[in-house]
């Protein structure tokens, strides 16, 4: 057997490429409803002329039994079947508006009664054997089109797509841009002393704490980390709001605020009132109000999985066997050897079996769930931490249950308020089994944002370590990663996916500035932010260009001095415009924040991907470095489609003729490309 | 962009050929243990000379969270690590009676507690950059090996491995070879009427029942061919076991033998008793004493999704809305409105969410499930049809419930008989959301067996239907069919996948015989099926050939004067001769009923793989044609492996030269090798 090398990821498994291979997603152009269960939902594929179709079929699982239809071009007046039913629910320039027949393609559809609350389906597309693309490439006779992508033999459900009727989450998570805040490093408000020397002391200071001065660097790691305390508090967020509207985010979401034995208060003393030391209960209320005024949103973190060994629940577990509170936890031989975190013992886990625990946790308006987001705290959501081991240990797993009673609370206190909220899950990887769509609305999608963008654009210099394992970032080209982006992705249901979080960092992990290693590649990986489907969450200092090597050295105090006078040795000055601006556009774009995905690109140093929009399409070119000239025929969208640049930002370049751009680098950056359509 | 063609399926992701790959697979040689919940395993990944790792990882899935260990090379004294706790649990020249380093290659362990009912796993394989095998081909500095194979990318956890500690199936599921015979076609017993004008009459003829002489064709499809009673009975059957028992089948597997409405029996009309026409309660007894005389066993067919609408529940049902009965039902308008199996109105749908209906049907040693298993009728299994809807409709999904309930009811009923039973679902499509161990023990594996052979081995000229899609089957290739086998496949744990049935065709589909349109292909196919993971059944009448073009028209009376002749003109001696040689071969070796898995070669017309046991691994060749020679050095494999040709099956031929074979074909066959090792 001779050398070879392996075959290049950026082809696809059909062979086909992206531009000329039948699409369908889950965006509002190529999926229009249902509007509930048991209601039709009218699903679109675009196929382009140059993949000359024989036919294609539906194949969906009802009742836990295949059912397979045909699809059928759509006519001059719109889809073929159920049209009437449909046009209801039809948004503008949206299917049967004008011919079927675009330019350089056809509409194909068919309609899907959501008859499960998880309906998977994928499509089998079949052509005429030899047939051929225009430039010659053989197309397949019999390829499957699932959320994964087009692949030539049978494959597995677990890529299908999924109609989902579990009410999902609210709308104005589609719009939103988060801001994460770690409270005690982002601000101290303008009540706090200004001088050092009069810094909390005892008895407000903590025993635990070791107070720091502003401008210090926080720890890497070791126990000191969780105990320099410098000071934030909730009126700093409060008097800064300014900064976070100014980067066009519209959600704060606090690392938790409660009372607690280290500075990242993961491990609470009490889920009864917030920290005195961030301005308690009132503070908290003033910051909410502050928000809501301003139209913006606040997402509060609860730790389900366990407490401190400090909280008065376990205090009182441990004085007595014979307490309520004895049952919150696993004692192997009390009072002194419990179940804990991963085998922490500040962090007693919590045993979520326990009835009279769940009753003050998370079930009704009245456990700790639905408390802080009722009156006067007004939250708009919880971000659950460590969900992913939340109610599992051993043979026992209640994740899901409780997950479904987080939610149940939560709608129960939005029925009073008028409000909706959102439930986020903290998972650090493969979050889709956990995503069916009746419990965690969404997860922070580390396993299908983070880190492949890291793999990619991380600084092949790096000494990070990866995921635990004797390794540092591994480099990858853009056709591996885009293989997790695509693959990975697929497993999770797509309102899960956009219901998600996509960070680049956050206080768990090193900085974006750290791992990609300079400011090019931070520019791109801004760029994805705003643009892949997921809510684009900031980890405040982020937009600065901040450095950190770990979770606790990233806890960077926001350097208010440097932001004021925008001093180019303390912060980058084109990240934070580039922040500001992408994070602008995406407002500007339903596409960006409510489109599909359609992939185009996918070469070592480029990916090219397209959010599908009933109100235009906005296509985004991504380069880690400089890269040949890419030239792409958007003729290949439906509709007839008039690209018009709207950014270049860092070394890349796109310049558009007719219908073709050309997408050149000459170092790292992005750019984006409107494509709206006359017809679609 | 220039003409290009799709990539060659054949090649590996990694571009690693496979032999030069690492590997892992859950056989014994490579996974010793749990032998229980919270357990350890010892797993092993075997690293050929031919790829230079620098580290391997392992990482597991504990309580929802990764967990990470390094594996280490095992030292001259067997596994580096826990080898003491192992060692009782090694099988006889299992790891550690041996060096570590074979003549090509490295064995790397771990231990790995089975902390967890279900454990998902796999292994992170790290070589230096740059690194390239023998023949210069470049190996990936980063991959992950899953259950589905080496892939340089990050994939999700849909395809780790798993270790499951739920109990199995009975060990003597192992080693079954099943047999599958619809009562109505395969004997008559010798107290039966010869005469056809001696053949049952009104009253004991049932009114829907048509007459038929043996000799007659059954219907291709329509109304008739439910009602075309030929009249085999259960006498018939055992006074024909010498036949089952010379294919070295050992298990009976019977379609339903209530009385009900059609020739099929899935519309029973009650389960308190075994048909009449069949010989009633008492031939099941004498069959089933027979059977288990002779060492064998016999498991029966239960439909737990519906009853017939001349059901005794569903006569009750319809009678009184106030009946017991009533809640069984689902009725949208009582009583001619109902909901029933595919709107089929003679098939009503049962409703399981009933407790009462679940106490007579599947809960306790005195529900139908457990009444079958005990004396007098003793039966060693179910069989359960339409498995994959059972329970589910709309919102309600109370399946795995359902499953669990029957698994527990089995072993209740075990406990006091002695014996183990086996618990299998229909399922027709991807049954891994089924299959997490605790409820069914397997499936009937059409997704990950039977189709991926009709794929690649069906008669190109064919006009069958393709899982109800416009199309006839498709001819892919065998790198594509091989994706399938490996990656649907890898979604099952591996300890459902060997207790699943294996079926080339059955009462519900095309012959074996039409679907492969000659006997060389089915050559092809017997040897696949006496050797690929899962439990071999053989439907009754494909041993000689017989064909037939749908379920119904495949329900074929045996022709047994043509068997006692060995008249060619009606049955193929070489298809018997060659199913009884290839089943006895299997019970020969114990790789073939217990080993693992590894494929060796996935080529357009030859698939090779390789099942792994401590005494002694079997190489199996299959080809679906002519192909080029195939040259394999099995020194790959671990141990010193001294090559001994086992078979050559129709047109392919094996040869070995030092631990080098080579593998041709001049048209459609299979070759078997032993590979056995003086060391592991």
């Amino acid at each position: 057997m001779g050398p070879r090398t392996a075959p290049d990821p950026a082809i696809e498994p059909s062979g086909v490429p992206l531009p000329d291979q039948p699409h369908h997603d889950q965006g509002p152009l190529y999926t229009v409803g249902p509007t509930g269960p048991g209601a039709d939902a009218l699903l679109r594929v675009w196929v382009p002329t140059a993949y000359p179709v024989r036919t294609i079929a539906l194949r969906a699982v009802r009742d836990g039994e295949i059912s397979t239809a045909v699809l059928e071009p759509e006519g001059e007046s719109g889809p073929s079947r159920d049209a009437g039913v449909m046009a209801r629910n039809r948004p503008r320039n949206a299917p049967g508006t004008s011919d079927s027949a675009g330019p350089s393609g056809t509409w194909w559809s068919v309609t899907l009664t959501a008859w499960n609350p998880v309906t998977p389906y994928r499509f089998c597309v079949l052509a005429e054997a030899g047939a051929r693309t225009p430039d010659g490439i053989e197309i397949p006779a019999y390829a499957w089109l699932t959320a994964a992508g087009l692949v030539p033999w049978d494959v597995a459900d677990a890529t299908d797509f999924h109609l989902v009727t579990h009410p999902g989450a609210p709308d104005w998570v589609n719009d939103a841009v988060v801001y994460q805040i770690f409270p005690d490093r982002f601000a101290r408000g303008s009540a706090a002393p200004v001088d050092e020397e009069e810094r909390p002391a005892p008895p407000l200071l903590p025993q635990w704490a070791v107070p720091m001065r502003w401008d210090e660097e926080p720890a890497v790691r070791g126990d000191l980390a969780g105990r320099q305390l410098f000071g934030g508090d909730l009126d700093g967020i409060r008097e800064h709001l300014d900064h976070v509207a100014s980067l066009g985010a519209n959600t704060v979401y606090l690392t938790p605020v409660f009372p607690a034995g280290s500075v990242h208060r993961y491990d609470a003393s009490t889920f009864d009132r917030v920290d005195p030391l961030l301005g308690g209960d009132e503070a908290l209320v003033r910051l909410s109000r502050a928000l809501h005024e301003r139209g913006m949103r606040l997402v509060l973190d609860l730790t389900t999985n366990h407490t401190g060994a400090t909280h008065e629940w376990f205090r009182a577990a441990q004085a007595d066997p014979a307490a309520p509170e004895a049952g919150f936890y696993v004692f192997l031989d009390h009072p002194d050897r419990y179940v804990s975190w991963l085998d922490v013992p500040s962090l007693p886990t919590l045993d979520l079996r326990s009835p009279t625990l769940r009753a003050r946790l998370t079930r009704g308006p009245g456990s700790v769930v639905g408390r802080y987001l009722d009156a006067p705290f007004a939250a708009d959501g919880w971000r659950i931490d460590v969900a992913n081991m939340t109610g599992r240990r051993g043979e026992v797993d209640v994740t899901h249950e409780v997950a479904r009673e987080i939610r149940a609370t939560m709608r129960r206190v939005d029925a009073g308020t008028g409000r909706e909220s959102w439930l986020v899950a903290e998972h650090g990887h493969d979050a889709s089994g956990d995503l069916s769509g009746d419990g965690w609305h969404g997860t922070m999608n580390y396993a299908g944002f983070t880190r492949p963008l890291w793999a990619w654009l991380g600084d092949p210099r790096s000494t990070l370590n990866w995921l635990g394992l004797p390794m540092t970032l591994p480099n990858l080209g853009g056709g591996a990663v885009s293989r997790t982006l695509r693959e990975y992705n697929a497993h999770l249901p797509w309102s899960s996916r956009i219901h998600s979080q996509n960070q680049l960092s956050s206080h768990d992990t090193p900085r974006t500035r750290t791992v990609v290693g300079e400011r090019g590649r931070q520019l791109t990986a801004i760029a994805a932010l705003a643009t892949l489907p997921g809510v684009p969450t900031i980890f405040a200092g982020d937009e600065l260009g901040a450095e950190g090597l770990t979770g606790e050295h990233s806890r960077t105090p926001m350097p208010w001095d440097a932001i004021a006078t925008g001093d180019p040795t303390r912060i980058d000055a084109e990240v934070l415009s580039v922040t500001r601006d992408l994070m602008g556009l995406r407002h500007e774009l339903p596409a960006l924040r409510r489109g599909g995905l359609r992939w185009l690109h996918t070469g070592e140093d480029a990916l090219v991907f397209v959010r599908t929009h009933p109100d235009g399409d906005t296509v985004i070119h991504l380069a880690r470095s400089a890269h040949d000239e890419i030239e792409l025929d958007l003729g290949c969208l439906p509709g007839h489609v008039a690209p018009q640049l709207l950014r270049d930002i860092g070394a890349a370049h796109a310049s558009v003729t007719g219908t073709t751009v050309h997408l050149t680098a000459q170092g790292p950056g992005a750019t984006l490309i409107a494509a709206p359509s006359a017809s679609r």
